[in-house]
């Protein structure tokens, strides 16, 4: 529902239909958003249990999961969310063959390997959340500490969503000045472990709200309605989010893992040559073989 | 949360503060919207269980209170909610002497009432939500009933919040035209009564989605954004909205009751000659009368 | 280039085609709008001598003309521009044969009047700016004097553009409050005429431009991007502009003059049943035969 | 005009003061504008002769000067422009001591730094649009050739505004990648040359469009309106704008240079050190040299 209304907010939606399980709710929900409708650009809401109302849509934003529970890593959510995704995802493809599938649900990484074995799609149609939000709160931490503004930070985080993220230090520029040069100029004697602190605090933040609020809403809802921008506006950003991740920087595995790639109307419009240390590769490679085991015992 | 959302989205204010008494949930929530940092305005949001964040706040939203419950009428709320009430009202007042209460709780017009009295404030800035969000739902259905924009429809609800409103019939306008004339021209044939079963579900809406989600959000949110732009940009808008109305329309008890009046940076700026009909009068005085025997039992 | 700015500013249209006579100053015109390209949302921006440009057009807006010289009447003008819309009006409705023809040069009803007889297009897709201009800075001036925010005034300025348009008094609505119960209320011992004196400042408000700095551009822009979000959007809102008026108010003449119209993504969707005084109808009338009489000496 | 119209239709000021010699021009300007009080944010639009209509802004925006003629160079400008300064800013920083001077008036360097004299004025509180537009071109057509949203693309040029500034290549990066690694990956085979080559049409713009329509407007008026919103939100973004750049780069003059530096609500909030190779830090020291050779002759 966050992301259903802040797409609602941003006027970014000529049409947004409501599919879940539970009929009464959800028809609560849509009525809730159809009251407003004389503050919010005007937007068709529909609701209904039946797929049949999600025809033709452009992007289908699977939230759908069982929901992360206090403590629990992401990938122990994943035997539970199988079944869901295989009764959803067919549905989903069979009245909208030529969308873009969103995933949000965790583990992003391997339901969006799932979301792509199962829906037949060509994987540039297939795009986890991934690491958008982690990226997003990354510079929004650094340009904090370092007082400039956020569209000023350039800097992203990769690989699995959750402990295992790489954060791409060695890239990170400040209005368009490469970190360290940034530094030396701007704060003397700043430790740059406080820096690295901030990567820790974004990994650690999803568990925080969890176990503070019982799930996470508002931020996701934001992050995927800032995908949802760039998707149907065109507009070839660059974001970093979970694709088919085979055969780049090493990785032989047929799993997803977020990388930054160039989003448009067609999905994943292209790679982009992230500069890796060596470090962050093996990073990267250890990730996909982890995510590689996980798959093997799904029966899809 | 709803409201603190939507505000923030739509870059009302430099700073958010959320209080509450479930202090875990509560930063939880906070947590989650400092998440988005990245891609909203920039906000500063605190939180916290101590009133004193709130300190110098130029608008105070209180949402706090009882939920109404399935088929609960919003005067059955009411013994729940004045103990929150006289604990909450104080210590807001306290910690920002120079503020406007803008009440969403319901029962709205006795709490705003209750909220006036035990503040201490001078009327005009005492506010309670009242049938902004019932006007609105009324005009958007107008709109798409007339096939007209919603924002050339101008027609209000005024009254007690509730089962009681008063739709005032006698001056809608659509496009600057008197409804009947409107009619006239452009549907010829058209029963009148379709247009007045528009009142009833305006009146049923927010129970329906009470019935089916178990509380109303998004679309007070949004109404409460609304009322929160007005006052703080000092837009100087007419906006039917819960205020004290001793004096006006031939009502003698010391109630609220939603009238059409101009709002600003002061509160309510001004009241508005709405032209009612004898029997709206009447209604909105058998309304008032109620109201008043309701606040007798109220220990202040 | 102040409608064309503006439409790109507040992002109206996915392409905008500049065509003119005078090939150098439209090159650089383009440029100078294309080398803001960082700053404005991502629009084509094209221009060209050669009409095959604006091929495929939603929305022709027809600005050129003879400009308006100091102290000239608007109808003095017309002899002048014949010939010039003899020569553009078949070159846009070649290339775009299901365009909407937005007419903005003066005399305004009389060179719609002539779009509509040269293009051969249904009168629905014919629409002079006319009185939208006058009847915004009528509302905006009443909201002024009356000191409540511009969008809850209601209020429109009809008939011929110009020294004889009619403001429509007695449908003035305040926040949906008919002006004379607003006044009560509010305003005890205002003089009316103050407010009547609204109407001649309106009437001579682009007269003075014109003869201070030469002619109007800016407030014309912002009009004309007005009404094309309406027309582009399919916003279904009501605006007084130019349209064919035969058979309407008593009118017998085959002429375009404001009226408040319903305007959406086909043109004119539908006509509004104002309400007006004998002697507003009577203006109109005479009017309506000054124009006719004005155009038996067009050689169409 | 451009300028202030732009800042009135992006809502960046609550009040906009317009100040000219020319008295008649300048009124029918100001009732142009607010003429269109109904299309835009409710701004105070003030003008006259007299500076003290400008009293306590906190920017001043100067555009006065001597027009650049087709094929005349920015610095022959100079003579003409110099008396021009003398008689206005002392004006401007007498009604207005705690302003921010934000400089258009080209040639600009030279300009900023007489205006920076004249005034009195700490040098973070005298800034000139410098580059901001030439980066901004620049960054736009790097993002049309590489296909990517122009957000994407961190690139600056800078030192001195006109034929000698210089690219800062080493440093260009998209979606946070180094260009040479984008390359790599993204256009096998991409000649180098025509990417150099959009920095010869980025200094060759404003040439053409005077050439073409005689003056530049709306591209600057939009970079102008960038700068404003920056520095009046108080948004720390880094902006490559001239500054007094002595001690930096081993410039040892007292000139004004475009450089990358901090911007907020009280002006230049900080330098950046962007990594230069020591061709480019050469070519700044030349530009350095050739600045203040021209600020010699100038009687102060």
């Amino acid at each position: 529902m966050a992301c259903a209304q802040t797409i609602l907010t941003q006027e970014l939606a000529e049409e947004i239909a409501l599919v879940d399980v539970e009929e009464k709710k959800l028809k609560g929900e849509m009525l809730d958003l159809q009251h407003a409708g004389a503050f919010v650009p005007r937007t068709k809401i529909t609701a209904d249990t039946d797929y049949a109302i999600s025809a033709g849509s452009d992007i289908c934003i699977v939230t759908a999961g069982a929901r992360q529970r206090e403590g629990e890593s992401r990938l122990s959510l994943l035997e539970r969310n199988v079944s869901i995704y295989k009764s959803i995802i067919p549905r989903l493809v069979e009245y909208s063959p030529d969308t873009i599938l969103l995933i949000v649900s965790n583990p992003v990484d391997i339901l969006s390997y799932l979301a792509w074995k199962i829906s037949g799609l060509p994987p540039n149609r297939v795009i986890g959340s991934g690491t958008n939000l982690d990226s997003s709160r990354f510079r929004f931490l650094l340009a904090e500490r370092l007082n400039v503004h956020v569209q000023n930070v350039s800097a992203n985080i990769i690989g699995e969503h959750g402990d295992s993220s790489v954060p791409m230090w060695s890239s990170v520029t400040v209005g368009g000045i490469p970190l360290n040069n940034f530094l030396d100029k701007n704060i003397n004697g700043f430790e740059m472990q406080s820096l690295r602190d901030i990567h820790t605090a974004v990994v650690n933040g999803a568990y925080e709200v969890i176990r503070l609020k019982g799930y996470t809403s508002w931020a996701i809802g934001y992050s995927t309605a800032n995908l949802t921008r760039t998707l149907l506006k065109n507009q070839q950003r660059i974001h970093p989010v979970s694709v088919y991740a085979k055969g780049l920087y090493g990785i032989e595995e047929d799993v997803f893992l977020s990388l930054p790639v160039q989003l448009g109307r067609s999905g994943v419009q292209g790679m982009v040559n992230a500069p890796l240390a060596e470090e962050e590769k093996n990073q990267l490679q250890v990730s996909a073989q982890a995510l590689w085991q996980a798959q093997q015992g799904l029966s899809l």
